[in-house]
């Protein structure tokens, strides 16, 4: 593994040089969606950062085990509430809302989009709602340790004993005097001893379909301590890399920390990382503000803000042509200017093969493959690593158009870099996947069935015969109606 | 709900009008597969029976849950064992087998072929390992009716006692007296009362990798207590319809009945389904005959068995060819001639809407609807039903020789008739265009090419820059060189 890889950790807040604990296995944990509506940009921004980490990991030759966790308990709650679905009859099973449903209703719809997205599944995706086993053991050695308390049947995080041997508020640099004096005792929380404490455990209202039995109460784990219950099963107390949103640092990531620092008496994660969100026309997205894009709405072009659909290959490099640690806003404008380039490279590339060798190289691949290199090395620096392969794309026309030469050597290597940096690591697909076909094929219909009808105009029947005749042989029939005609496979 | 859909209950070993309990809601359990190797012609029987089974209720205006459950427990131990694993390194974490990477590998393999068969993801996909509290509640109480006990952190189902209050034996007519007398006591049985005693928790050994803290033992649940948990927590005590393979009767689905009676004191189920066996060239399916064909292999034709590879779809009508209940006999032969029947019948239905309404109905479609439907609802027979989608074919060919006609009312009638059954309930696809999208296009540049070509020697250029301009506008650019016009795509 002969790298120089360093990636930017945000509890240490300065990029690090990155040495795996049990090289060459690396542990990967990234906070997954939670599946109670449509994915959108945010989810797939932070999907596709992590893909491109784990397709580079892979690249290096690791052995990597990424765990992407589901959220199904907790949040859907609210979901839950907010429809009004409370009132829900109890006269049979099957004509309660079930929330299982909802979930596997978006999860499936998750996993499609981003499979469209060419991201690669990760090893293991748990769900939070099928370790609850594995919570109430945390919760446990969290009470055992001193760090918990139980207030009628629901347990708390007591913030202020843990602070006494550890310190909360490192990952996101908060203090907790300052959090104090910043934050308003809530209604509702009065069985907490600090507004800062949070829940563990929480006593199931009647309200609450999703419920578990426990030495507490029959309830639910509270949010936060799913990752740190799944992190530590399936990767071990210790592993290296954890990544999410920007908008998980606080309160999400530093909770986990905290649970898992009072559980297991040391941190888990060694390298902390964390995606940038997404702005749009310079906003931020919200559902109020009705600029909140679905995957579904930018792949056809249905909503308001979008001028038309782009592909998931266009989207997918529009992410990776900003630094997943900068914010990204997103326009028609900047889609398009993605997509040209996009076209270009793809195009560049699959004219790679039509290059013949020369008998010596008259310019050197090492620079660009070194900067390319250098640049995903540098915290994934993927756009300097994309300007990059714009330079390749510089050379390939150069090389096209016998202007330069390269040894059978030089253009095998060459060849395989270029190839193996846009596909595998930046996990693009190759041109003739990324043309819709149906599009295509009714551009090149129509322009015939012009020609045919200014044939017959002209009254030049051998031109139109011809047309119809060829079309035919294709098993394309047409069709003259009085509204013009139109076309229709035959067998 | 007006229809007579009757069903044949194993339990009760005849066909049974099906009477939802809460209808229109309808509770539909299925024992889905084991996620650890890939998936085989075994498994999509099962799944294609069901989800036609799934696709008729909704065509009947049922509102359906489906659960399919993911068994991802206890049967994982033995592959572990088989493959050598047991010897792992217990160093660190990652690099321990995670039985969980091998769950989700054949789980994504298992849906994306389900997919590509066109079945309909379920409600709700359980698995197992998600739902060991359900599990343990269960057998507290079975152990609590007096109904189990605990040995070594081990607990057994006590047929015994069972047998004394209710009947074990009843779904599979076997008798405790003789199901004794033909059982030998096995080695490694010696925690057990009786042979037929099964594991509900099961302590587990150093070997196994999966295992969860219990008031027994730290263990794991026994295979068949999962589908009692799961079916109850989202069907409720009592449910509709489940179903699964034959090979599932007994001893699983026996021993799912004795568990939840043990547990509620009365049964779950009230109509069990299950769909027979495939057989190879009159064989069995084994590995060991080298005849165990999975679906990659069958879309591919990559088996010494198999002449070629067969479509997703031929595949599919293939199954439905065969009433669920009867064994079918796999054979090249077979699946060629499903291929012609499905193009034929295909091919009809895409006719349809080339037929225009007479005045008059010269026949009635009144009998051939009414059939079909009928065979249906006697058990789903598929087969039957498919032979009067070809009297359907018939009716279509002789509307479009105009033989016969139909008045506007009965050829809508008719027509949706025939694409309700085909694509709604058998879940068949329409005919693939014959031609690929690549091969069309190609095919289409080509004629506009010679098209061009033609007027240029005409020296008509006014028709030859036209062709450029608009090709030009598509995306694609002519390219005139010494071998005759190529084209490319541009940005």
């Amino acid at each position: 593994m002969e790298h120089k890889l360093s990636l930017y950790n945000s509890l240490t807040r300065k990029k690090e040089l990155f040495k795996p604990l049990h090289s060459p296995h690396v542990g990967l944990y990234v906070c997954g969606p939670t599946v109670y509506s449509e994915p959108h940009l945010g989810h797939v921004r932070m999907a596709i950062t992590f893909d491109t980490l784990f397709r580079y990991l892979l690249h290096l030759g690791y052995k990597v085990r990424y765990v992407r966790n589901i959220t199904d308990v907790g949040h859907l709650e609210d979901e839950v509430a907010g429809t009004g679905e409370d009132k829900i009859s109890k006269k049979a099973k099957l004509e309660q809302l079930e929330p299982m449903e909802v979930v596997q209703k978006y999860k499936l719809m998750f996993q499609e989009v981003l499979q469209i997205l060419n991201t690669l599944p990760p090893s293991i995706e748990p769900q939070a709602s099928g370790h609850i086993i594995e919570q109430q053991q945390m919760i446990r050695r969290i009470m055992d340790n001193g760090y918990a308390y139980e207030v009628n049947g629901s347990v708390y995080f007591d913030i202020e004993t843990y602070n006494k041997k550890y310190t909360y508020g490192q990952l996101s640099g908060r203090k907790v005097e300052d959090m104090l004096a910043n934050t308003r005792q809530l209604e509702g929380q009065q069985e907490k001893r600090s507004p800062l404490d949070f829940a563990l455990w929480k006593k199931a209202g009647d309200e609450h379909i999703m419920r578990w039995p426990s030495e507490w109460s029959e309830g639910f784990p509270g949010w936060h301590l799913e990752c740190s219950a799944m992190s530590t099963k399936y990767l071990g107390e210790t592993f290296d890399i954890h990544g999410g949103g920007l908008d998980l640092l606080f309160p999400h990531h530093e909770c986990e920390i905290a649970q898992t620092v009072a559980s297991q008496g040391k941190d888990h994660v060694r390298y902390w990382m964390h995606n940038n969100m997404i702005t749009i026309d310079g906003q931020k997205m919200a559902r109020s503000l009705h600029n909140f894009i679905t995957l579904k709405e930018l792949f056809t072009g249905s909503h308001e803000k979008l001028e038309r659909g782009y592909t998931p290959m266009n989207i997918r490099f529009f992410l990776l042509q900003a630094h997943y640690r900068s914010t990204l806003d997103f326009s028609n404008e900047a889609l398009q200017a993605s997509e040209k380039g996009l076209h270009k490279l793809l195009k560049a590339i699959e004219n790679l093969d039509r290059i013949q060798a020369g008998k010596q190289s008259t310019l050197s691949v090492v620079p660009v493959i070194e900067k390319c290199f250098e640049a995903l090395n540098d915290d994934l620096n993927t756009p300097i690593a994309i300007a990059q392969l714009f330079e390749g794309v510089r050379l390939i026309n150069l090389l096209l158009e016998g202007k330069e030469t390269l040894d059978p050597t030089d253009l095998e290597r060459f060849s395989t870099f270029m190839k193996n940096i846009c596909y595998e690591v930046l996990g693009l697909q190759p041109l003739e996947q990324s043309l819709t076909h149906d599009s295509a094929e009714e551009g090149l219909l129509q322009i015939l069935v012009d020609l045919r009808l200014d044939a017959r105009k002209n009254k030049d029947f051998a031109t139109s015969d011809l047309i119809r005749d060829k079309l035919n042989e294709l098993g394309i029939a047409l069709k003259d109606t009085k509204e013009g005609t139109t076309w229709e496979r035959i067998g």
